[in-house]
């Protein structure tokens, strides 16, 4: 039969595996690669950073959309690989393998799946994670395509940033974008057929498909001394509210900034008639950074200052505020949606 | 309502996270733990051991068996925990960490995600692992519940004991049991109401739900020179062949250690009418580790001599014979079942 007919139902696991191995990139750190119980990663400094993320069908990616528009693969395992590179970069630190998990119904095309491995491999070396490789997986049968990938990290002898660091005064920036995500996400559910998109447009679509977290701008951030980072991965909203919470500060938006940020994404809210500001205030998927840097210092290359940390008031809980107002909530959960 | 009948959709992800991080140890290993992007984790000799594996409902486990038992969220827990740390266990290392992620539909019962959080908690105390515990995580919603975790561990600056080390002449021996997961198996899958089973029945089952990988075993081989080692998950006969292969030799079992493991499981064979060489042989689950040893050491604690390691002769392809005569193929393959 045409191999683009085959499934994976009619390969043996060590079958789709052998499929699967020779797409992927090996790079020094992988001490041992897959292929026994577990593999053996370098952690040079004696510390691993590690996260891990799951993509579900018809919860995370949709096979097909409203518009017309297919998730193809290589989307799926690009936006893995993103997602998770996301999460490392956010500690300030940087990816030094990956480890995979599959999870596909027994229809699932094998060119799908090699294309998810083409799509990760890519994902890695195109977003510049170039110490980064994975070391190794686990394939398993479900009624419904599930990604999880586990990532881990060094902070090559340095510290982790994390989010509980700012202090009132300091200067809150951004790196990468916000909203993009969201506005292609609208495009991909509205009637506005793919193939009819003005290139301004797909480009937006891209973004929510094969998003383009700023993977240098984390060790950057780190050593030009930041004081809190995270990665913006369920609204600008929310994501800053869990660091405000953890630094039992107020975030304060500059609303000019964020109406920059609404403007660049007309080519969508004019098609669809939306609310770009909704997008970036509650969008997320993007994978840019949040982080809060000591005042008077100049800010790392790819950053943007888009407020500043203020101390709590008198009986005032952390949060986010636009112009020292209270921002509505946004942004997605998982659960209360 | 009453709590019982909560359920995760009810629930924010913050919230579900809440009920779930009070059940989870804190080992001093975890360097950071849940809250932030990444987790961090002690790798003391510079290496970090890893591997990922999924259990999906349906497919690794059903909610309601045919006989009636009903899986709990501890037994997926405990499970998860055990397949998990029994890969470590087979590289001759320790478990120091791990990360899950929950795909939950939006129907799971909170109470049955912080029985799995129990089960989780207590697989890695009772079997064992006393450096391990989780440093985070990532909860998703899904049309079926999937548990995924990756666990780290540490060689303590020693070697690995890979699948490819055996040598002809080496002794092959056994820690833990084989067949009696598969036995448990068959009796869930069968019509032998669970309430009326005796207790050598029950145990049997209890090994599927609940298995007890020797986690001692697995350093103690490495320590004791073992040449080449595996978890079998997938049976003896397919799992020996894996080893088989990776060291380029035969594995011959001796008949008379197959028909002791065969006879423990009469309890299962004699009710159900099956064959029990047929558990021992193709049977997975019970993650028990098969390992090479040079000949003339005293085995470790835990290990059984079950044959021996022998030269590839003339055209001859690696894989597992039985008193030199080929086994039949066997044991579990995610795809080609």
């Amino acid at each position: 039969m045409p191999d683009e007919q085959l499934t994976v139902a009619e390969l043996s696991e060590s079958g789709l595996l052998a499929r699967i191995f020779p797409r992927l990139d090996h790079r020094p750190g992988i001490l041992l690669g897959p292929g026994d119980d577990a593999a053996i990663v370098s952690a040079p400094d004696g510390r691993t950073v590690i996260s891990i993320d799951t993509q579900v069908q018809d919860q995370d990616f949709r096979l097909e959309w409203t518009n017309g528009y297919r998730t193809t693969g290589y989307d799926v395992g690009w936006k893995a690989a993103a997602q998770n590179l996301s999460d490392i970069n956010a500690m300030g630190a940087t990816a030094t393998s990956m480890v995979v998990s599959l999870t596909l119904p027994p229809e699932t095309p094998v060119s799908w799946v090699e294309d998810l491995a083409d799509g990760l491999t890519a994902g890695i070396r195109e977003l510049g994670a170039v110490d980064c490789s994975v070391a190794g997986g686990d394939l398993g049968r479900g009624r419904e395509i599930s990604v999880t990938v586990a990532v881990l990290g060094t902070l090559s002898g340095g510290r982790a940033v994390l989010r509980s660091g700012a202090r009132p005064g300091d200067v809150l920036a951004l790196a990468g974008t916000v909203g993009r995500a969201a506005a292609g996400l609208a495009l991909l559910e509205s009637e506005a057929d793919v193939h009819s998109l003005k290139p301004e447009q797909r480009v937006l679509l891209d973004v929510q498909c094969r998003p383009q977290p700023p993977l240098s701008a984390g060790p950057l951030a780190r050593a030009a001394g930041a004081t809190a980072m995270l990665d913006i991965s369920d609204g600008l909203i929310r994501d800053g509210a869990r660091l405000a919470h953890a630094s039992r500060a107020v975030l304060d938006l500059d609303p000019r900034e964020l109406k920059h940020l609404a403007e660049s994404l007309a080519p969508a809210s004019d098609l669809l008639g939306m609310d770009p500001l909704a997008w970036v205030l509650g969008g997320g998927e993007d994978h840019s950074l949040l982080a809060t840097f000591p005042p008077g210092i100049q800010l790392p290359a790819g950053f943007t200052a888009i407020g500043s940390v203020q101390a709590l008031g008198t009986n005032e809980s952390p949060g986010v505020k636009i112009a020292g107002q209270a921002a509505g909530t946004g942004g997605w959960d998982h659960f209360a949606d």
